[in-house]
């Protein structure tokens, strides 16, 4: 197939940090929008903390429309057990599981060890209901904003571990900081893959402008599955002009121009990206939904 | 040697659709803070019509100044016989020449056949005085605003001929409106280099959010001389929200992270890009340069 899955994680990433809490509806027509656009895989929302997290207080809520879309494969983040439980509760038949490679950014994030985080989710991978599709999140693989540059044994030593968990369970080996290189993004996917096979999905940012080309040097190594978030939108309202997740527009277009189906419909993708960046809030990236001559051309 | 040279181009490519006079005493400040980045190679204007192109009317000025700084190589572009003997006045002891890969933009940008501007340009080659380094520009090598995607071998079609007017002249594949796909970009110069060896040049915009990606590529492809532009300035007043040449910080940081040397002063380069972004009428692209934690990073 030449293709590529594109998984949409605005409705996630792109609202988690905003201050204000955003209206259920508006989240709901956001996925809605998304899935118009022609996506097919989306991260709705996380059970986590919602004293931690408020923005995704009301993920059952999300995940309970999102379920009634035909051939919407949509995933709920869960980072512990109580996540993995709140999860079943609310009926998600997809789990999106996480942690860091860095010890710094796991105790920064989840308040515990990598030891803990990944013996607990080690667990729930035994436990989930059989045939439940999980993906195994690894964020700060590439660099933390703690360490910096992670060294890629560090990254590739822990993929193995989560890889003896599930033969089949997809991983996304993720770049939570926008500041992977292109050149180590290509190696660790390249010796990832020829270790492990085609398994791996990757999870990028655009914040130093490399988002692009993270996701094509993980497509030359084989990649086939990438989160984007439609309208770039992300970042951080303690952070002023952070940005978020690479632009779901972005990257279809480009993979558009290198002749690699997406799936997308065109005018839907720049309306939910429109909608997205227009989410008080939220701070919108990418590039090509802001210049005329490119929408037109789309 | 483990290095790019990265080429300044806001002062020309970063101004000329700016509809205002951006004032001579800005112009200055802008090649002086490009200079103090670490910047030794600069395109400062270019000797066009004044009445096509107002913004480029003191160029003479402009590379009066940019001669004085030391270890500076500037270079002004040209498009005809007129503008080189304008620069010949001016006493520029380096030249851009320049003409587009398809008809129709030719024709549209510089109101003649190629045919007309090559040899033209030939004749230019041919009559500059001895030991004047000439780079050959070729616009829209990879896709035209009129004729779209450009075929591979058109493009290569035009770099042989060029290629034939001087053993050792450096040529620039230019990607003029940002719609290069990084697989093209890739397949072109690599065909190019095997063909007539390591003196190409990748000149890229950042409009669908490829620039970066492209840059990448080019490398990768064995290209070690780029163009960019300090806050990624560019793009057209009459075309809202177009973006420019890709943004030298974010292509500096690129090759930063991937531990290629570009001889850039960190702080002064943000300082330089800043200013650029400030330029009025001026459209700023890139990423990097908003975002503070990655500000702090630099």
């Amino acid at each position: 197939m030449n293709g590529v899955a594109l998984s949409e994680v605005a409705p996630r990433d792109g609202l988690q940090s905003i201050g204000t809490f955003v209206p259920t509806e508006t989240k709901i027509a956001l996925v809605k929008a998304c899935y118009e656009a022609g996506l097919r895989r989306m991260e709705v929302g996380s059970f986590v903390s919602p004293k931690a997290i408020p923005q995704m207080a009301d993920t059952g809520a999300v995940l309970q429309f999102a379920k009634q879309l035909e051939g919407l494969e949509c995933t709920v983040l869960v980072p512990n057990r109580r996540g993995f439980e709140a999860a079943m509760t609310a009926g998600a038949d997809r789990l999106g599981l996480f942690m860091s490679v860095t010890e710094s950014h796991n105790k920064a994030n989840l308040n515990r060890s990598r030891a803990d985080s990944l013996a607990d989710l080690a667990a729930i991978v035994r436990e989930a209901p059989k045939g439940t599709p999980i993906r195994f999140n690894l964020s700060c693989a590439f660099h933390c904003p703690f360490e910096g540059v992670v060294p890629e044994q560090a990254a590739l030593d822990l993929v193995e571990q989560v890889v003896a968990l599930d033969p089949e369970m997809e991983i996304a080996i993720c770049d939570t900081t926008g500041n992977a290189a292109p050149d180590q993004v290509r190696r660790i996917f390249e010796r990832a893959i020829a270790a492990w096979g085609k398994r791996f999905a990757y999870h990028g940012h655009d914040t130093y402008g490399m988002g692009v080309a993270n996701v094509v040097a993980a497509y030359e190594a084989g990649v086939r599955v990438f989160d984007a978030a439609s309208g770039g939108i992300g970042g951080c309202p303690f952070a002023p002009g952070a940005t978020g997740n690479v632009a779901m527009e972005d990257v279809a277009w480009m993979f558009r121009r290198m002749g690699v189906e997406t799936g997308v419909v065109w005018d839907k993708l720049l309306a939910a990206a429109d909608m997205a960046a227009a989410i008080p809030g939220a701070v919108p990236g990418g590039a090509m939904r802001r210049v005329p001559a490119a929408r037109k051309a789309a």
